[in-house]
């Protein structure tokens, strides 16, 4: 876990502390969290972002909700819930966090239980989420790690990587970008190069911001230098996340990878994603059946409110991309790797605890 | 040549218009220029681009210096020019064009000409470059939507571009996006897909501006979005200029240019490289000897002043890559088309007239 870059989300003294990373990477400010509305804002208004991230601050956004309460009452703590989960509708990782906690407090306590013992199980539950995602996060940096010295020896390596998928988006070690972290913190990285990742920018402003808190040297460069940092910066490995997995390998992610991907094969260059388990829809054959999310046209064509288009100009911006799993070398979650992954092979992961 | 985008420069009563596209496409905006030290800032300051642009401003701002004059000193026009040239001094078509004018004039006048007369010849011969170059470029259109006619017939087309190849920097028809006004006028034109081109932005600004201009349907993309627009919009062709040819057809271009013909490659489409014979350099063998220009790494870090990435960010921004010609389905300039371009299928551009 990253000591150089401040925790996206801390539980201290009863209430929660949240990173502000709309005003990164030119403001540090930590917002003090201490009501299920601020937590129910601060989601809405994206303080907090990554799927990991969100879940933990909506179980502890719960907590805060048990603390103002006197008495335990099931049908006011499921209203709570329901509140909560309408911050970010479209979130599917935040309904399914807050729908685990609520199934796991219905399980356990009744209408007699003490406001203090819901609570403290709440909390715990968020402690405990946080951890497992260390140790995740932790096991799928060593498993790259591990293939990249297999391939290359213990010499420090060069890679990229593409959006931001580190300890801001998971609040712990992160995946593609934890794979580099954990590299670094065994002096294995000679350089980075973090793709800027139009049109949001996650890697000029949260990767970047990142791998300089960490120390890490590294060069932000345009989605169309691909082929030339490519062929010509002796790139080793590039390492990426992921939004879904389907049973076949088929990845997506935010655009721009499967661009990268294919850049990546004709260089034959090895291209890694790096995903937890929850990721995987193992009831989904391949990538084709998987929407794209095409995003408002307006972030392609102003940049903050400076127009760079002309006023009637119009783009087309879908947000994510598929990978074909014939392009990855290797899928890494908490369980393992499978390389060269199509169907029969990715079984192993649908096997795992 | 395109009537609805309003001429980059021109030449009326004596002295040069030119469209100052600084303020593109925000603002459209003629400046009006009476002498050389005018010429010099207008080219200096990038108020005009695009290698034909600056040559014909070049012609024209002699012809400026030359109007200014009494008489008719070889010595003097021989130190205009030398001051013209510094304008620009990394600009290898801004010394060709007025070495070239210096040349024809020193040959045709001495000191007992008169100033009028070595003043129209000058501006014959802007005149007459601007001419043979709208000549070219839709020689080189003509030859694209043919090739294009005899792969898909006479049904209008899904086309792609990158960078800004069209009328603002050739000052006539253009290269690549010339192949698209063509096409367009000739109702071959179903949907174009403009790459914003980062860091500099030329899509957005200039080439988004001129398919406006012109009512050409066209959508705006992320350069990270190749993978998704190729795979689902359809594409038929994709034509991109060049900055320099070599003996083997290897294409120096814009950024993206390489990574785009990459992704063209993996999913069979179509890519043409559409540049005048004043491009290809036959003395260099192949792509390898082109040095790639390493820009300043604001461009990527800043967008207007606004910072982007941390303070401290670093960026590595090269302006150019270079396309194999094994990823170009043709090769096309005013004399013809080669199509699978290499050293001996080049020979036929090297024995044109």
């Amino acid at each position: 876990m990253s000591s150089k870059v401040p925790a996206p989300i801390v539980w201290k003294n009863n209430v929660m502390l949240l990173l502000d990373q709309r005003l990164l990477p030119v403001e540090e400010q930590m917002l003090t969290i201490s009501t299920i509305e601020e937590a129910h804002d601060a989601i809405r208004d994206m303080v907090v972002r990554g799927a990991p991230c969100i879940g933990f601050t909506a179980i502890y956004g719960l907590a805060l909700w048990l603390k103002s309460q006197r008495s335990y009452s099931p049908q006011e703590f499921k209203k709570a819930a329901t509140y909560l989960k309408g911050a970010r509708p479209t979130a599917v990782n935040l309904m399914f966090e807050i729908e685990r906690v609520l199934s796991a407090v219905e399980k356990r306590f009744t209408a007699s239980s003490t406001i203090h013992d819901v609570f403290n199980f709440v909390v715990t539950d968020g402690d405990a989420q946080i951890a497992a995602s260390i140790d995740n996060n932790t096991k799928m940096a060593a498993t790259a790690l591990a293939a990249l010295t297999e391939k290359y020896g213990e010499r420090p390596l060069t890679l990229m990587t593409h959006c931001n998928t580190g300890f801001l988006a998971c609040g712990t070690l992160g995946t593609a970008l934890g794979v580099i972290s954990y590299a670094h913190a065994r002096k294995r990285v000679a350089m980075v190069y973090a793709d800027e990742t139009r049109p949001y920018m996650q890697g000029s402003r949260l990767t970047a911001y990142e791998l300089g808190k960490e120390g890490i040297p590294y060069n932000i460069v345009v989605e169309g230098a691909a082929s030339y940092v490519l062929s010509h910066q002796n790139v080793d490995a590039i390492f990426v996340g992921a939004d879904r997995i389907a049973a076949n390998g088929d990845t997506a992610n935010k655009v721009g990878t499967a661009t990268l991907a294919i850049v990546a094969k004709h260089y034959g260059i090895p291209f890694y994603v790096v995903a937890p388990l929850s990721s995987f829809d193992f009831n989904m054959a391949d990538g084709s059946g998987i929407e794209i999310e095409l995003r408002h046209e307006d972030e392609i064509l102003s940049y903050k409110n400076h127009r760079v288009a002309p006023p009637e100009g119009r783009a087309l911006n879908p947000s994510f991309d598929v990978t074909p799993s014939s392009l990855i070398t290797g899928i890494i979650c908490e369980t393992g790797i499978v390389t060269k992954p199509n169907t029969e092979r990715m079984q192993i992961f649908k096997r795992a605890p």
